[in-house]
């Protein structure tokens, strides 16, 4: 059910503003954490713009790599979201359940470009190389990133569109604050 | 029906990714153009980023202003965002409607802090001052903001959180692509 997207089209995997999971590794060290400030930032080659915290673990693995992956999760993952987005990475790290995938059950699967591993269950992935913008970075905890492979669940994405008809629980989620979320809704065109 | 909100909640007006409208005004000349790539970058003071195109005469205001209005359309408005997306305020200006406020008769209603104009009908407006970064809007037109007032319907906003259930007509709107829209869908609690 995995397809690749065409890189033109990754942006649109974005479009429409869904929270989503950052993924990043490094030196056998991997974390993922949620991020709704996340946006596309051009077309081809598709680049994105992404927030992650000074504090988080994520952005030792990330300035370390030079790379993560995004992946978009579903509303049958919102507990998962909630999760991985409440619970501190460094801290899991002292425990026995050393990472989040571990302490969550979160199966993975490799990803085709970059050393961050790929959520399952996931709908989409963007394998993502930071482009390095040091002043934004550390001034505004901004990363820009070129989106290097993109894939998508074909049950709810192909031909470049959505589509969530019959598939309420795949529908993308979009966080608003202190676990409240909306599912994306209905589909039209003008 | 419109109210304010407070600073520190403005993020939450973006945070579910909504599609939006810009709009500018310097000397006299003002434009509104349709952006999908925003985001929140920060809660307090609040800062959002947004992209825009060299090639648009939003840029051009916003350049010479230093400032610009988000403002957040809903369902009803779908085909006015399509227009104003798919028309150029430069070439406007040559024609007798000489503005997109005109030619697609869009009453605006004063900021209370920059001289953008704010649209009425939509459901929520942020009133932004650029953060000069000149690097990253050369180079990725990107554009990053402090919001120094925001507002609200309070039909669909009010105590910090969105809620549609009684105003489909209200809900936000997400673009994909080509005129392909989803809109918010149903609210859920983890």
């Amino acid at each position: 059910m995995i397809k690749s997207v065409e890189l033109s089209k990754a942006y649109r995997l974005l479009n429409h503003g869904p929270t989503v999971l950052i993924s990043s590794r490094h030196a056998g060290k991997h974390n993922v954490m949620a991020a709704a400030w996340n946006m596309p930032l051009d077309f081809e080659p598709p680049k994105i713009a992404i927030v992650v915290d000074k504090n988080t673990y994520t952005r030792e693995l990330i300035e370390a790599s030079g790379s993560f992956a995004i992946n978009v999760p579903c509303r049958a993952q919102a507990e998962v979201v909630v999760k991985v987005g409440s619970s501190n990475g460094r801290e899991l790290l002292k425990k026995e359940a050393n990472n989040k995938f571990l302490a969550f059950d979160l199966p993975t699967f490799a990803a085709s470009k970059i050393e961050a591993p790929l959520l399952e269950s996931c709908i989409a992935w963007l394998e993502c190389k930071v482009i390095a913008e040091p002043h934004i970075q550390d001034t505004y905890d901004l990363f820009l990133a070129e989106v290097v492979a993109a894939q998508a669940d074909s049950r709810v994405f192909s031909d470049g569109h959505w589509h969530f008809e019959e598939h309420d629980e795949l529908r993308t989620i979009h966080h608003i604050a202190g676990g409240s979320f909306m599912a994306i809704g209905e589909a039209f065109k003008i």
